[in-house]
């Protein structure tokens, strides 16, 4: 298949798969409702972006890089605000131990 | 960089964010809470890496089509569990409007 066809998948996809955690990021800052959120994902997910980003910088792909950027700082908002309150969780069970 | 470096990057990379999905997954199917997963994201989210899957087949690349489908399994349970949380929110307020 030509470069142009597989373009034709490969730019929308970069796109979609990068715009996709704004709505996340922003529901999850905004709400401080993270009960769905699961935890092991956002901390493989975001170690993930974080070695894609260090793939783009190692092949000099920008695009690469700057999708993977944007993806790694949404994630990491969304993983920052997961940890905390699952510590928050874990010190309200140390005042008061569900019966 | 040589290949063999930035693939020490790439390979890693994409085995994390691959199998990423799998904690969240279970989570979302075991829970049923879907609460402060963002509807937005994984619609924005799962049709990406459906497009990536189509880049995949169309520069013929194993590997891309091999994570993509796996993304994709995973990524469309989510949705789907979304969908019909969202679905069934929407009725409960039907029956009884929030006051």
């Amino acid at each position: 298949m030509t470069t142009e066809l597989s373009n034709l998948f490969g730019y929308p996809a970069a796109f979609l798969t990068t715009i996709a955690f704004v709505p996340q990021a922003w529901q999850s800052w905004r709400t401080r409702n993270l009960a769905g959120i699961s935890l092991p994902m956002y901390t493989l997910f975001t170690l993930g972006v974080a070695l894609w980003l260090g793939y783009g910088i190692a092949i000099g792909s920008l695009p690469v890089i700057a999708a993977n950027s944007i993806t790694l700082l949404l994630a990491s908002v969304v993983l920052w605000l997961k940890i905390a309150e699952t510590r928050r969780i874990a010190l309200l069970r140390k005042i008061e131990p569900p019966t």
